[in-house]
Formats: structure tokens, sequence, C-alpha cells
């Protein structure tokens, strides 16, 4: 196909996924797309994965490797309490990538677009070395947004699902030897099927003071949001949920199950703030520990003694 | 710099070449930005620029390349007619490149968006091995859009400035022995400083029957022109605009004037139709032709020969 045939079929492929799309008045096919006006607050956030750095061909089928691009850049919705409207899609394709590789990714981006109800309507083609996957996300606020600024001291830390989980998938993926190790798959299944915590988001609005989503890592994350609201936190690391058998795996296979909770990062839950009495805060998460007065982050762990923050937290950044 | 104290650089740049924002409620920062509700409709466009595809770093000062990377994302609003609102980066980055080159394209960047009136609101930092710039825009309608559907049988047909100056500035810039020929320089020049044609979009607002703009080439851009309408055109070669003397250097320096004028592509003019009697098409154009009812794409050369459209043009597309 040249590449105009690959963009008329990129561009079926994804207005059937969402052929219903109330707001956008022109999709794929112009220069630009075009919103309907709407009465909301918009949000924009956008997120590349590059093959080589974010991801490998062989670490799946392309349409789940698709399909999780669009949900890392979703999941920026997600934490700022917004709803998914559209996204835009601009690829880098190597001359070496085919037909088929190409609408398989694209059918993953069309089962992204799917479940979040959010219509792709414009992007770009270009060509280089490495597969390239930017993906510019809107959305829209019901109503105040969910920030990284606004923790206070005496507020609870929660994370709303496990962590480490994707961490251990791509540990898994990166030493493919280890894949046949049982229990390994899911976590591997892990990794390659995210899902942006959308629902999460939506309902945490008016109830979480603060959020983030764990895209980098936990503690990197966390020192963001506390940096931002200017507080400290500490975290009782016996408390962070992880999988049944995840520690006893990781071990197994020669990784330290700490790290990947705290650093491995991709996991896309949310790590959030709240009044101690809000009970819905409470019901979307787990307990993990509490914002401080004091800048810093102070890990405790199981053993009861202090432990330093993974490379990457800033102090006060 | 590590990667918090390059975004920080970064966003300082970017805040200062736009302070007064109204409109963003939210900037770089968080997970994502916020945009203030509009009463008016949203229009949005992704582009890229990849280093070794789209430009060089030799080709010129990292500032000037930067500014070109969101200029050329931008000319997308100007052929819809709309006024810029903001826009996001997302950036690529090879482990060679300095804080200085980074810093030096930012500037680029800050340039772009302050001529325009359009901050940039939000990005993405990564790694990989080409320098790779994707810009993703965002503007807002006055009224009816521009589309490239529109263009009606006894329309004429314009252009809104020079063709093919980009193209053998390109030319120039990959056969850099070239450069020091007399007259050489303004055409790579006109290359690396090409502008938006935004304030030209607007006025044609209400007067364009159809408009797209000339990234691909004037061949092919308005081969999308034609098909989107369901129309032809028949193109006076001898009147497409070009600069003072730039046939006689192409053809001094090896290259066809004619196949940069309608395949050089990046000009970034606006190429737009109208009716005949609308003086305000007229003013803002050059009358290079007309539409016509039967379908394809009818090029009169200089000697009142009919010529092929180049390799890109597709006949009903």
């Amino acid at each position: 196909m040249d590449e105009f045939e690959r963009i008329d079929e990129i561009r079926k492929r994804l207005a059937a996924a969402c052929p219903d799309t109330p707001g956008v008045t022109l999709g794929i096919g112009d220069d630009a797309a075009i919103l309907a006006p709407s009465t909301r607050a918009q949000v924009l956030s956008v997120d590349s994965a590059v093959q080589g750095v974010h991801f490998r061909l062989d670490f799946g089928a392309p349409e789940r490797l698709g399909r999780r691009a669009v949900m890392a850049a979703a999941s920026d919705l997600a934490a700022m309490g917004a709803r998914p409207r559209c996204a835009l899609s601009s690829l880098v394709l190597p001359d070496s990538l085919d037909d088929e590789l190409l609408l398989r990714l694209t059918d993953g981006f069309a089962r992204a677009a799917k479940e979040l109800g959010m219509p792709i309507v414009g992007g770009n083609l270009t060509s280089g070395r490495a597969l390239g996957i930017t993906t510019t996300v809107v959305g829209e606020l019901d109503a105040a947004p969910l920030t990284r600024a606004g923790a206070r001291p005496g507020d609870v830390v929660y994370v709303s699902g496990e962590l480490g989980a994707c961490g251990l998938g791509l540990y898994i993926l990166l030493h493919p030897e280890l894949g046949a190790t049982p229990g390994a798959q899911r976590f591997v299944d892990a990794w390659l099927d995210v899902t942006a915590a959308i629902d999460t988001g939506l309902r945490l609005v008016g109830h979480a003071s603060a959020c983030v989503d764990v895209s980098d890592g936990f503690a990197q994350d966390l020192g963001h949001l506390l940096a931002a609201s200017r507080v400290g936190a500490l975290i009782e690391l016996s408390r962070l949920p992880r999988a049944q058998g995840f520690e006893a795996l990781a071990t197994e296979l020669g990784a330290h199950a700490f790290d990947l909770m705290l650093a491995g990062g991709e996991d896309y839950v949310l790590l959030f703030t709240a009044d101690p009495d809000d009970a819905v805060a409470a019901q979307l998460g787990t307990r993990v520990g509490e914002i401080s007065s004091s800048p810093g982050l102070l890990l405790i762990d199981p053993k009861g003694d202090r432990r330093s923050p993974p490379a990457g937290f800033r102090h006060g950044a």
C-alpha cells in the first residue's frame, strides 16, 4: 500500500471503532479535526512510545502494543479526573514495517479508542528509523480537576491498584528465558494489557485532594505530588498492594520486589491523597501511608526500618 | 542536567515566551494541561519532524529548526481558518543531544509560540535514536472552518504565496557545495524561516470555498482538495507564483524549477478556491487556474502544452 492507501485503511479501522462520535464535527481526512464547542474545560496531554526504548515488537502481538500505547497516554486523563473525548495518533514508521504490522497496531489503537469511548480523530504518518507512537489525548472535566497540588498534612495516601506487576512483566519480557517460569505469564499480560483508570479518576473528583498516575514509578510520581503540594509523606512498604505471589516470583527470577514496586513504573494505577474521613476515597484505594508537613519521603520497610527512596526520587523537587 | 532539570528549564523558557495566557487554566507541570471552556469549536492537528527525514542538525541554527517544526504544525490551523490557541510538544531526544542544543531548540519553539500567540502548555520527553519533534496544535474557530471540500466548478484556484522556494532551499541544503552560489542563501532562508499563514487563513473564512496548505507539494495537496470536493482543475503553470530569479537559479544548480514548484512541498502557503467575484479572495492570492466539473488535474505548461502531474498526485483520490 502507498501512503494514501495506508491512511485510507487506517481511517476506516479507526472510524469503525467509534462510529458514533457526538462532539466531533470533522474527523481524519482534512488538514485538522474539528470538535464542537463544549461548555466544559478541556484537558490535553501527549505521550510517546518508542521502539527499543519503551517496547520491542517481540514483546507481544501488535494489537496489544498498539492498545497499550494509547492506554498509557489516556492514563494522564484518568489522573486529572477527566473524561476522554478524542485522540490524535502520530506515527513514525520504519521502511521495514510492513502493512500487516501497521494495520494490526492500528487495530490496537482502535481497541483502546473503543474501550475508552475516545475516537481517534486525526494523526500523521512519517518515516523514521524506529517505530514511534505519539498519542495526544483530549479529555473534558465534568467538575474541578484532580491535580498534583492539594495534598494536606494528615491526608491519607492511597494507591488504586497493584504496584510492581508491570515492572515485573517488563523484566520478564527483557529476559525471555524467564518467560516459561510458572506464574510469569500473568505479569507479562499485566504489562501488555494495562488499562487507564478513567472510572477511578472520575469517581475521585471531589474526594481526592491530589492525584497522579504511576507511570515513572511509585516513589518518583509520589515525589511529584509531594513537591507540587509542598508536603512530605510517610509510606509503609508492607502496605503497598501487590499481586499474590508477586514477591516470591520476583525473588525466584532474580528481581527485587520492592525496587519493582517503588521504581518499576508503568503500572498506570492512580496514586492519590484524601481526607481520612472520605469514605469514597477509602473505597477506591489501598491505604499506604500519610501526608506529613515536613518535606521529603520517609519509607518504612516491613521490619520497621527506614529505607531510602530509590534513584529518581527528588527531595523537595 | 537530569530529566527534571531539563523539564524545569524548558518550562521556564516556554512560559516566558507567552506570559499572558488567557484561557489556559493549567500549563506544563501536572499530568495534563487544562484549557478553560470556550464557546468556539476547537481545531486539532499533529505534525512530526524527524531528524534525518525532515531535517538535519547541520541545516541551520537549532532555534530556526525548532521554530520551523512548530510553524509547520501550525500551518494546518491556517488551512482551516483557525486561530491558534495552544500547543503540546513531544520530543524524542538521542542520548548524544546535549543540553545547549535542547535549550536552543526550545528557544525556537518559544519563538514560534510567541509569534503565533500559541503557548506551549504541555509535552513529553523521551529518549530515542533520532531527534523527533512532534507538535500538537489546538486552534479555535471564530466562524465556519475552511475545509478541503467545497470547491465548485467555475471557482478560481489561488495560491497565497510563492511556490518552490522552500523546495529549492532544501535542495541546496542537501547539496552543501551549492550553498555559496550567489542568490542561494535566500532560498535556504525561505526553507528555514517558514511562517504559518494564520492571518491569511483567518481572512479567507467566508470567502474561500475550499482550502489546503501546501505541505506535501502543490500538485499533491491540490489533488487532496479536488478529491474532497469531487471536482477537477485546470492549472496554468506560467501563472504559478515564484520568487524572482527562482527558475534561473534552479536551472543553474541542476534542479527542475517546475518539479520544485509542483512537488517540492513545505512552502506552507495556502492553496484555495473561491467564487470568481470574491474580491477578498482575489486580493489574498495569485490566480493560477480554475475548477472544472470533470475530475482530474490538467496542467498547461508555458508553451501551452499539457503536462502530466508529478508522481504523488492521485487522480480521483
